[in-house]
């Protein structure tokens, strides 16, 4: 019998989870859950569309729910609210805010015995146990990590908010010599001007003062300010002919020693992402596939990636896992 | 307190394993184990030495033993043995013979309930992993390992079989191009010759038939015939001041497709190692910690990297994972 798998939320995440859970051979999706009016949404599967407020009542006919909302207002109360109910997979990504959620969401999977696995994604995700791995084997080492060539949406989002703005896209580009620094071995010390440079495109509104606009990205604390930033003001037409994508990736490199500082140890893991969401979604689906595994054994309560045997992630058996992969 | 941990067999790998128990602050180094004249063994760290066929004797001063025999000859018989009296890691790497190893040694691991890991390493091992992760996230998509630039054991050992070798030190190098069309997402197809070359440098008898000794080492089946080999002579000062190193490596790549082929994700694993040895063996002391602990909870029988949550690896607790990993 296939997984069935209901989403909540049909922005890029929940489209991309749709793609994701189609592909796999050992999944349905048997409902959307959206706020909007279930009638003005037309979904790319032809998936059951519903009003969020009727999913508890459908709950016998779910394995998993996959949370596909934002982590600044949605998810601290989504998740709790469906881990009374579901098996629920998240990708909250406030990092600093993770342990809070954690415990909130694990109080109500305790409760209704059923696994919620929050902050998957790939940063919070796969990057994050690139991290664990790397300081597991080589302790005595440093951990490096570099996001883009990218789309960073909260950058995005802060350059709509100045006055004179019409609409943006931000890109997080990390420094080649840094990249290359590292990469040999050199194990350097490296400032946040020294990792990252920030690449603006900005469309503003006619008569707007460019000037203004440009020292007001730039400067932007936490934002902006720490790092190389450059501005370029574009057309609408621009932006929309060459900016729409959603692109992500990064590197996480564990630098390490053994034999008391006599050998050294370089592991790489990078991603070259053409659809940041959609391999987020992918990354949430595989996810769903172990909750309902560990759940299907008696476990419950609040996990991340980092208690997830990696099997539980692969449809295929053990036995057959040891016989081709390993 | 802390882990105690034996070592049985002293070559490359014990030693690294002596390295690495010493550099994790959670483990002590409590014995090594030999099939030599325990005399005759002088040890980095000075642990106590003792006979092979002392160790059962001392179970109860031993949380985990880590075997570090050979595949061929060693492993098959050791970790059955032992998984009946301690919890074991072994790096057994006979990729073929890897069902029949596990089943081996889960029975003698079940009956004693004591955990055995084995295969641990980087291949079988973090590879393994990659190439687990990459397909479950990845649904659609191919997989592809490098080799290199390393020193093989294997291929190493076939050249000194031949008659007027003294020693050989063989190179597996990967394609550049092969490497640079699946970075850029072009999904090839490849023959063996295409993704790897092989570079060996040999010291010969005195007198010895230089030609005839290229013509074996390139016509060799299964270890040469089918890829580019190139062969150096040199003499034995040049072997033991430009090749003692065992440095080695590779890349794990997962190229998938999303929404229908719309979209492409390149994930790619990569190591690069001063110290096969080494970093082999610090890949199966952060097993040892997983497999005391996963015992601890009750757990028994054969596991192998695929069945680790990442957490147990790491000696941090998972609320200290979760709010500087995560």
């Amino acid at each position: 019998m296939k997984l069935r798998i209901a989403i909540v939320g049909y922005g890029n995440l929940g489209r991309g989870v749709e793609c994701a859970v189609n592909a796999a051979e050992d999944m349905e999706l048997v409902a959307l859950f959206t706020r909007r009016d279930p009638k003005t949404i037309k979904t790319a599967s032809g998936v059951p569309v519903f009003s969020v407020v009727d999913a508890i009542a459908k709950k016998d006919d779910i394995d998993v729910l996959i949370l596909c909302g934002g982590s600044a207002n949605d998810l601290p109360e989504q998740t709790p609210f469906f881990a009374d109910h579901f098996n629920v997979i998240d990708s909250f990504d406030t990092h600093a805010k993770i342990p809070e959620h954690f415990e909130n969401v694990d109080k109500k999977s305790r409760t209704a015995k059923k696994i919620a696995v929050i902050s998957c994604g790939w940063d919070p995700g796969m990057f994050s146990i690139n991290r664990l791995y790397g300081q597991a084997i080589l302790p005595d080492g440093r951990d490096y990590t570099f996001w883009g060539k990218g789309v960073s949406q909260g950058h995005s989002d802060a350059i709509r908010r100045i006055d004179g703005v019409l609409d943006a896209r931000q890109y997080t580009i990390p420094v080649e010599n840094a990249l290359l620094r590292v990469r040999g071995g050199e194990n350097p010390e490296l400032t946040t001007r020294e990792k990252h440079t920030r690449e603006c495109f900005v469309v503003a509104k006619e008569g707007a003062d460019l000037k203004k606009i440009e020292n007001e990205i730039v400067t932007m604390p936490n934002y902006f300010a720490d790092y190389d930033t450059t501005v370029h003001f574009i057309t609408k037409e621009e932006l929309e002919r060459d900016h729409t994508g959603i692109p992500h990736g990064g590197r996480v490199f564990r630098c390490g020693k053994t034999n008391g500082g006599k050998n050294s140890h370089i592991i790489e893991y990078s991603l070259k992402l053409d659809s940041n969401p959609e391999f987020t979604a992918s990354v949430l689906v595989a996810s769903a596939r172990a909750a309902a595994r560990m759940n299907a054994e008696g476990l419950c309560g609040a996990k991340t990636i980092f208690d997830i045997p990696p099997s539980y992630l692969h449809p295929a058996s053990g036995e057959e896992l040891r016989k081709t992969l390993l």
